[in-house]
């Protein structure tokens, strides 16, 4: 049976070269049903590409074959890999830190080393810099399309060899969490926390409750007001900060039609702390 | 029978929320066959998402089901609607205008209301953030892939409930028109006006004709000047300012190779008119 | 049997008109696959759409047609045309020079004008501007499912009526050889040239030897710097510059995981030279 095949890179779609990783695949199998993820990871940025993957693999069929590709060490002696998920989903990457977050937080089932001598598309063999178009499209097709099956790929190797990324965990006290902000919703202007809904219910928090956001840069404190926690962005009036839940099910914070990220200037990364606190009483 | 789900957002294509709508499309059928209009619509902007849908949906065969997704009133107590256009292809969209073009210019026949409670991805009932891929991608699937009928998505409603923006109509005089920029080909800088062919036809303009163009924005005249009405570009020298009927058989104005838009500093909305004045005597 | 359709045009995915593309091709046959090469060439940037189809056709199976419309001179008299590759796909393009890199590096073999009174949407008579849409993805969709075979589209023509753009050679002496920056990896900021492999082995150029590059913009010398061959970024540090051979065989100039041609306001064209020459001894 045939499974979709999910391209996921940091190439962008402005010159051919995710066209060549889709004609590879067409190659190996001209009926295989091929989809993007993204192609606009910003180059080498491998946080990013392992977000996305949180974001979007729960939501396709068992048996879906997802490649990304980003991949600052290419032709290195960084291993390739292809992992089965505990959703069994399939993703075959480079194995730099791409998979942090779906091991973190939606488990990943079995590992198989990528064999890069058998796993690669016939006579490429004086290429050593586009493996997005040699060897992941090529065997992520080959595997979508049935012509090899996991075991084939490669030897198993243990889930603790897994290379990831450092993750960092809320932490709380009696009246207050503090996150970090993990990525930004770019087009939106959104800030997307590492707060999950559940803890929001542990501290009580519902629905119309008014809190005091702090944020910080690490040097400095970037923002402070109070804002109601909203069901969505209806529940605010136009040009509002607001704070919501969003769709991986993590605390966001927003204004209403506007870019809560521009207004303040505020970005993404570790070092970008979020505190949450509650307020009194209140005040709706 | 199956027909091709074709989905318009102003999300982008740089993080994964188109992904997991295409994904949740291919988890309700894995064979059906999934499409982009664009996702590109500037975030929250109604009118050229309505606009768009007028350029595109003719073009595609009937029983096409459309899905477009910009919704600044998500969460809001704003209707989610299914309408059967009068050529027979579908679209689910929130009631916020997304139909203005579409309604006044190639009819809608049918309208339904979407009841978001039975029409909803199982388990995403804790979300309100992301109706594009917990109701609207999901609906669409399932209505493109003969999962459920027009019918089924919930009750009819009258075709005057639908929610339409303001549309601006030309107005003419002996030997003028008047009309607005209602949108512009942004990528070549074109402007495209509400002026149709049928309205130059009945003016006696013919391919050749010399005519006065002047451009207002409501507060000064931005561009006053006589150039030919050609039938493409290639009857104007490079870099020579002309009129043309543009894709949609409507009066455009461009520079050859260059951008109009650009050198005069024109925009779109109906606060920009543009006056197309008939010359005494051909001068070519 | 049916084929691929790959579509690549100049308009960007930001409005409908892709989609309209689209559309047309799902009408003439509901059940052909469609993908895209690239809707980012600049707007009648010719010299990038040839050489992007250079970039990827081959990688595409036997029977695969494509589409590519950059057209200046839509309207005009210049021709438009299909051809039959040495490999066995075919093009549909207006014939002003996009054909140029595959006619020279992979090679043409049949050549036939396009009629466009025949090869024309219905009811499209009237539009002159949108060719891409009316006649060549019409064409492409029915030479793509098999509706219309490839001496059905016009009437034979020979491979020297083809229009070209000047494409520069490179030259060598003895220790040195000259070529031109042919196009940039815009995205990583690399520089790819004309300057193909095997010139590098008949000059016994290998892996881990270091180079004298110099670049020059026609009117004055931009870089000159000495730098290591290697066979992939992973041979050279973090921020160091590093000479590679590219994914279509042609020498690349970068800055691993830097962006050479900021760094150095380096661009693309003719008139950027770049000068490779050995160094007397191996530093390393």
């Amino acid at each position: 049976m045939r499974h979709a095949l999910v391209l996921q890179t940091d190439f962008g779609i402005s010159d051919g070269a995710v066209s060549a990783m889709y004609g590879v695949a067409n190659s190996v199998d001209s009926s295989i049903r091929i989809f993007d993820l993204t192609h606009d990871i910003p180059p080498y940025n491998i946080w990013e590409a392992s977000y996305r993957l949180l974001q979007t693999v729960s939501y396709w069929p068992e048996g879906t074959v997802f490649v990304s590709v980003v991949d600052p060490g290419v032709g290195s002696e960084r291993r390739s890999i292809v992992v089965r998920t505990a959703d069994n989903k399939y993703i075959i990457t480079p194995d730099n830190g791409t998979l942090t977050h779906v091991k973190e937080f939606s488990g990943i089932a079995e590992v198989r080393l990528l064999d890069e001598t058998k796993n690669r598309l016939p006579n490429s063999g004086e290429s050593y810099t586009f493996h997005g178009r040699d060897i992941y499209a090529f065997t992520g097709a080959r595997l979508a399309s049935g012509t090899i099956a996991f075991e084939d790929i490669g030897p198993p190797a243990t889930l603790d060899t897994i290379v990831e990324l450092p993750l960092s965990k809320p932490t709380r006290s009696n009246n207050s969490i503090t996150g970090i902000i993990e990525i930004l919703d770019v087009r939106f202007g959104n800030l997307w926390t590492n707060i999950h809904r559940n803890l929001l219910k542990e501290m009580y928090i519902e629905y119309g409750d008014r809190l005091e956001v702090t944020i910080d840069n690490g040097t400095r404190q970037v923002y402070k007001n109070i804002m109601t926690f909203g069901r969505s962005f209806a529940d605010s009036l136009v040009g509002e900060p607001l704070l919501y839940v969003n769709s991986l099910d993590n605390l966001g914070v927003a204004i209403n039609q506007g870019s809560f990220a521009k207004a303040y200037r505020v970005e993404a990364g570790t070092n970008w702390s979020l505190t949450l606190q509650k307020v009194n009483k209140k005040l709706t």
